[in-house]
């Protein structure tokens, strides 16, 4: 048996950065993996940013993805909230980069037009349809879903560049 | 000969990061090494912060520190600098952290206050009292002093806090 690319898709944020991992055979897409990082509040930046790095690093050996797909932070209200997810992001495209893997950038309207077909749609609408296009029996939580969502949104931007 | 404490300090940026490197044996100070790490603005965003995580890597590696200081990056105005810098830094503490080293991050006041001893210093009095603290001949570039005299501020703040 031929196996499929498999894509790491991440949801980067300093509190709890979400990851999913698919394989896409052909059109076919198939759940792996999914899960989140969390770093503990009561740390320093610096030590929070070594637990998000370590967590994505620890992914990328389990699950040995080939590419990777990672969600663009939007600019938050809050600049003190933008620095910080900065720096969260930059930790885990560190993590990606040191794995080797060719990543590529997606806004959240990319991600949420490849899965529910409308730019703005709910977070429950991403959950509902990234169950449903990975034929999973139950929802993925929140975090996971998003990133499970990158994946598939890469998955899809692979098709329309490749001959596949 | 009892080899002092190496102190790297790390000045991020996304397209300059600065680094400097310092000895501090008692009270006194020695310039070990000073330079910068340059991402290539024609590259995609994760390759530039690849190339600034090995760049980080490449320099503990290099002058193997046993403690960081990093500058805290301020909230820009233009909040997209804010989430690139951001990112940046996060590759910048990501490579420190995979490097062992304990991280201790220092505002750009306190900075100055430690070189110059007033908190708004211009960069050339910067870069005139690191060059006279360190005994250097020539005065270091811009990037290369602003991390050196976050090592030395590191160096004074640690001679605070610990019984030397």
């Amino acid at each position: 048996m031929v196996s499929g690319l498999r894509i790491l898709g991440i949801d980067p944020g300093l509190r709890v950065t979400g990851f999913g991992v698919i394989e896409k055979h052909g059109q076919n897409l198939r759940y792996i993996a999914s899960g989140c990082v969390r770093s503990n509040s009561g740390q320093s930046l610096p030590e929070r940013i070594a637990t998000l790095f370590s967590g994505v690093s620890e992914v990328i050996a389990t699950y040995r993805p080939d590419e990777a797909g990672i969600e663009k932070v939007f600019v938050n209200i809050n600049p003190q909230s933008t620095l910080l997810l900065g720096q969260a992001r930059g930790a885990a495209i560190a993590a990606l980069a040191v794995g080797n893997l060719p990543v590529a950038e997606y806004t959240a309207l990319q991600i949420k037009q490849a899965v529910v077909g409308y730019g703005k749609a709910a977070k429950e609408q991403v959950q509902h349809m990234v169950a449903r296009l990975l034929c999973l029996s139950e929802q993925p939580r929140a975090d996971a879903a998003d990133a499970l969502a990158c994946a598939i949104c890469h998955a899809h931007s692979r098709a329309l560049f490749s001959a596949e």
